[in-house]
């Protein structure tokens, strides 16, 4: 596969007046790239993962939202943006960026009457909402990277990074947000090395982020989820740090199922825990994460079944690793509560995970 | 595939002189014996992990030495006993079951010269060991059934218990350690439903747990390592409970890797955390588990490899999940320390995981 430095994990073409995405079910084993030009397609890439992460599905709603506009336009059809809404809203409960890039059209294209105008300002609205992802990344790339200089003129050896789940850019646009700092880390010369936990069920870690890292240059090993306790109690680990996909403003972190876990041996060995997010991802309704969040329930077949790559490297297939018989249940993100989080690291700089914390930056 | 309740995991044919185990990398998509007739192929047995489980493997090793006082007999050779025990012990480094098995044959044939004696003298501990191995699985089902019976009588319903790896009678040769309570309580009427940690690499919660409770009609329910913090956050786990490989003489337990993080969640959520063990499996000479015990690291390509069933359900197929040029490591135990534990269920009753416990039972 040759390398694609330069690729975003979303795009929007001028000339077909489509939005290209890369369909993430087939990496690492292989690259393809979906064009989407309708708002169901949209729908069923971002309910079906073929792409995902909190970012990124709320760039893509958005994109969904001038898919709807311009079809709506062209078929001079009574279509509502609010069923369109609906449509997106109903694709994954848990992350807030989807329903935030949804209101936010929602409220600027309700004064607009005129079909063309419509489409002409959801587009707008969705290249801000992508240009505004890429700068909020680049700067928690920038902010983290420092944390990362520190351990690194402290320590004096590579910095060891666990991460969980895939918040790299194949999350966001570009850059990720826990990736960010790794990556700004990487290019100021700090020696790295992340350990990538698999994440079961759908593996974004072995799968994404060790293709990510891989195509960057960036030292990695792939391990089990069950690894990272090991690895910690035997100093192996200088940091956690992961993404989200809500944040309450007391700072409360739903992520990928297994981050509490990851978060509960940090606290067990005295590692740093860090929650990267653009604000796009706090939901200033929620004060308790866990009693509050919704925690998405999936198809339990993506337990049971592990698709990858056959001997040829490139064929895949699927395989069921339980007994056909025996029930699996399928919880996408758990909650990791706040007083387990050393610090979030936003686009505005870092804070305690804490109401205090988090209004001093936003206020 | 036909019901198996009467079958071991191991069993001795007195007609062919033989050993037959399960080659539990097959299950549970099919059921296959494997015949063995020399100490090399049960060498091969338990490093390429056909069976395993640290009281099973005791008892196989038991069997190695005997098939190797056998094959002396017939050759007339003069293949040493230490020979064959230095060979055993070079299989797997972390279970202690295995050396004190074959330390036990070894201090029993090394006074004796005659052939003959020799192999009827290794075949008697072969089965005494087996033979203790059920008794002692048994009589911690009846201490750990006890429990599950207090805690059904407080909550009036199904008893949620989550384990991780497999402790069933696949690793023992019946009953189970771990498992042995669940049996033995769900013989007695308690309603339970176990949580079967799929337990990566190699799957032995997802292939073996679910297949043993499904043979014997236990309700499970299958879920992705990850998956029991976010359980044990909101109520749906009334107990953990699993097995030990190795266990200090101050309560520190070597468990399948992953352990720890369930050992650390059931604390932070104040859910008991049991460990069933029969006493082979304590090291009378380590006292900190995770400075001392060694542990295992096998193969990488276990942990990028995936086997399962296509969707015959009966053929098997390996898939990788990771680019094919991102490295991975494979550590197969961590230690959970002693201070996590609630209590030892152990043959001769239940104890705090402490040293003072453990001696009050076992002076």
């Amino acid at each position: 596969m040759s390398k694609t430095k330069q690729l975003q994990s979303i795009w929007f073409s001028e000339q077909k007046e489509t939005v290209s995405i890369i369909d993430q079910r087939r990496l690492p084993h292989r690259l393809v790239v979906e064009e989407i030009d309708g708002l169901e397609q949209m729908c069923t890439a971002i309910r079906e993962m073929h792409l995902r992460g909190a970012p990124l599905i709320g760039v893509a709603a958005a994109y969904g939202m001038y898919l709807a506009c311009r079809r709506t336009e062209a078929r001079g059809s009574a279509e509502s943006l609010e069923e369109a809404a609906g449509l997106l809203l109903a694709t994954r409960p848990t992350a807030v960026n989807l329903a935030w890039a949804v209101e936010r059209q929602l409220k600027a294209l309700q004064g607009i009457d005129e079909p063309r105008q419509r489409t002409t300002g959801a587009l707008k609205i969705a290249r801000d909402i992508e240009a505004e992802d890429i700068e909020r990344c680049r700067l928690i790339g920038n902010h983290g990277a420092a944390l990362f200089e520190e351990i690194h003129r402290e320590k004096q050896d590579t910095v060891n990074i666990l991460t969980h789940c895939n918040a790299g850019w194949l999350a966001c646009v570009r850059h990720g947000t826990a990736t960010a700092p790794i990556y700004e880390a990487h290019r100021r010369g700090v020696p790295v090395h992340v350990w990538v936990d698999e994440t079961r069920p759908r593996n974004q870690g072995a799968r994404l982020t060790a293709w990510e890292l891989g195509q960057a240059g960036v030292a990695h090993t792939v391990i089990v989820d069950n690894a990272g306790g090991h690895l910690m109690q035997h100093g192996r680990v200088d940091l956690v740090i992961v993404g989200s996909d809500r944040t309450t403003r007391t700072g409360d972190v739903a992520n990928k199922i297994g981050t509490y876990l990851k978060a509960l041996a940090a606290r067990d060995n005295g590692i740093p825990f860090y929650v990267a997010l653009p604000s796009s991802t706090i939901d200033w309704q929620l004060r308790d994460g866990i009693a509050e969040i919704p925690i998405e329930e999936r198809n339990p077949e993506e337990v049971a079944l592990v698709a990858g790559a056959l001997s040829d490297g490139e064929t895949t297939a699927e395989v069921r690793i339980p007994p056909a018989d025996s029930p699996a249940v399928n919880y996408a993100f758990d909650v990791t509560p706040s007083r387990l989080v050393t610090a979030l690291i936003t686009e505005r700089g870092i804070c305690n995970a804490t109401e205090q914390g988090i209004a001093a930056l936003f206020s």
